[in-house]
């Protein structure tokens, strides 16, 4: 068996005699018993509010929740805790990389480059800010196999160039962009690069020096964390340049009737009680996956996708999308003329978990020609199984749909 | 025994002796077992995203979070379910309705009438309005004992009052303000109301229709609930007319490269991944509370802080601040000349938590003349014998500082 199932209580319900087998991580992924208990310990030990307290409680709840922060720096390798800020969720984080950074820094004539692969979450916010203050939108084109290639995105990196939004990993296709390269194409010509790290900080060591983003956003949730918990990394004088967008208690430092100064990094941008149990759930999530060591759930994860795509085209009539290698994570395809939703029902039926629909990715599912696919998503608690039966449901998915046309 | 002192399993910690005093609660309540319990069976039983999914536990997340915002609905007695937004907190909620309706409906001349007693999550977003709109910001008079009387307010309601900005209860001082009068009043001149319920829908039953309050705001962790889940309540009309503030997955309808439009209400402002375990969470929260019943927690907690008021006034050189009735949840002070955070170091090195500082509220300390204060702030699972210990406490603290003086 997988070594770190067993650290997943969720996975073992039966169901018609088997495991569950969950192949939606792309969308939430499951905790491990260390992360849930972590969470009810702050609340069963020192549930408190934070910063703001001179009592026990609240210096241990204080501590744990800046000590997550750090668990944060450290794994994604920030160059100070300052550039670390605590959201709602990585759809917060972009939403305030637009508001904050792209709303002052883009004017009519400016050029805001992204793939038309992204997830709504990094698409819609570009389409406001390009209202607001009459930038472009331009897109990447992508290849028949969806991805991206380099030398056909150069020539669009112009001086009108002021910020590239692209996902780090596709949520549809588990195609990893060259975000390293993008980087230093945008800043050669004094733009910035805000990256979606939904789908690569969960399944890979990712090093923001190392790449040499500006602005990285990410979900607790999607790497064995909480819900309602995410990040925002940003380069530190961009963060200082940026006026906040929440305005409430712990983020101020002197307020009078008419006017307002705020704190310093981060909490200038963590208005109002901050999600506490949320940010130690994080942080207990990275201790376990620093703990598995992100090379070896990089490796199982690649390994995982590549039997996936093996496996599924031994099945007549299934149509994949995205190219054949350089994937993690997740594989989308559809079967014959079967709506993928009801692909979904018929292997829920048999205790398997995918997703169907347009996956936050309306743009993308048009490039595709499809309304609709299906996808399955693996993270380091699935094994080999879990894809034989995924290929076996999908069999009888066939087998059903045919036998009732 | 306190009855419900033994659901909430942080309360039995031992210090010096006894159990810990726990008098923080205008801060962030303590949680019950239910509620931790709750949180933890999700991600063990069946954690999952929510909305977008066809698996079975797609559907038990989707009900259960959904199933949550019934309770809400219920619990605050809203017309519709539509009209309770899952925010992250009071503040998220607060910063919503002055973005969102506030930026679109002021302009210059018009005025937001707020009380200088105003959490600085109910203030500084309206210097954020008054700053970008033109609107003039226009305090009521505070009494002597800081409370409002509705005679000098009244002739501030004027039709140049587009909104009046409020705090059901102070989480200073425990008043409780006038908001059913204070909404009729602003509605006769074609205003609306917007009222901070973080230190009201806690301790009291609050029924919105009653109140006829336009919007609500409050958070699930000063509820028995978990940290970094909110409402926002709001009247149909007035959501459906305004903006989301934040775009992304789930609150979309339809999305192409240029253009999006939205989901209807209330996923309209649920962008992204929502708070799913908060939700679930704070749904146990209040199946706690409806089971204790309002009136009760409403009682209790007026009698507490009646008993403290009373106890309090042995210990010779004690300041009170706010009135002596009409007051729930929580009792500040300071003592001779001792800075309060010094009072809460010695209190809690007792075994008793309270909060020193400005509580979020810088003008109104000044108006009292104080830089900081002294809390301390009562739930359903405080009794006597923790007032008692706190006058113990406080009696100690003054010898204290006697003898090192």
């Amino acid at each position: 068996m997988n070594p770190w199932k067993k650290d997943f209580p969720i996975l073992f319900q039966q169901v018609n005699e088997h495991d569950l087998v969950y192949l939606d991580s792309a969308a939430t992924s499951q905790k491990p018993n260390s992360v849930i208990e972590q969470v009810a310990a702050y609340y069963q030990g020192y549930n408190s509010n934070v910063h703001r307290g001179v009592h026990t409680l609240g210096t241990k709840a204080t501590d744990a929740y800046e000590g997550a922060r750090d668990k944060v720096r450290d794994f994604i390798h920030a160059k100070k805790r300052e550039e670390i800020i605590f959201t709602r969720g990585a759809t917060t984080s972009m939403n305030i990389v637009a508001r904050s950074y792209a709303m002052v820094h883009c004017k009519a004539g400016d050029e805001i480059l992204l793939s038309p692969a992204e997830h709504h979450a990094n698409l819609i916010p570009w389409q406001q800010v390009a209202k607001v203050t009459g930038a472009k939108l331009v897109y990447m084109p992508l290849e028949s196999d969806s991805t991206i290639l380099l030398e056909k995105v150069r020539p669009l990196i112009t001086n009108k160039t002021k910020i590239v939004a692209i996902q780090h990993v596709s949520n549809v296709l588990g195609t990893i962009n060259p975000v390293a390269e993008l980087a230093k194409l945008v800043h050669e010509v004094g733009g910035i690069i805000t990256v979606d790290g939904a789908q690569s900080v969960p399944h890979m060591k990712v090093d923001v020096q190392e790449l040499d983003v500006d602005f990285l956003s990410f979900s607790g949730h999607k790497m064995v964390g909480p819900t309602g918990i995410g990040v925002l990394y940003g380069k530190e004088h961009l963060l200082n340049d940026m006026e906040p967008v929440e305005f409430g208690g712990e983020m101020i430092d002197h307020v009078d009737l008419e006017t307002a100064t705020w704190k310093e990094l981060p909490w200038k941008f963590e208005g109002g009680t901050p999600i506490i149990a949320g940010a130690i759930g994080l942080g207990a999530a990275i201790d376990y996956l620093q703990a598995v060591g992100m090379d070896q759930v990089e490796a199982h994860d690649r390994k995982l996708t590549a039997y996936a795509l093996n496996q599924l085209q031994s099945i007549e009539g299934i149509r994949f999308f995205g190219p054949l290698e350089n994937r993690i994570g997740a594989v989308t395809f559809n079967l014959d003329n079967i709506h993928p939703h009801d692909v979904a029902t018929v292997l829920d039926a048999e205790g398997i978990a995918v997703r169907a629909g347009h996956h936050c990715c309306q743009p993308l599912m048009r490039l595709l020609g499809e309304t609709a696919t299906a996808r399955a998503s693996f993270y380091l608690y699935n094994d080999e199984s879990d894809i034989d039966q995924l290929v076996k449901g999908l069999q009888k998915t066939k087998e059903y749909f045919m036998s009732i046309t």
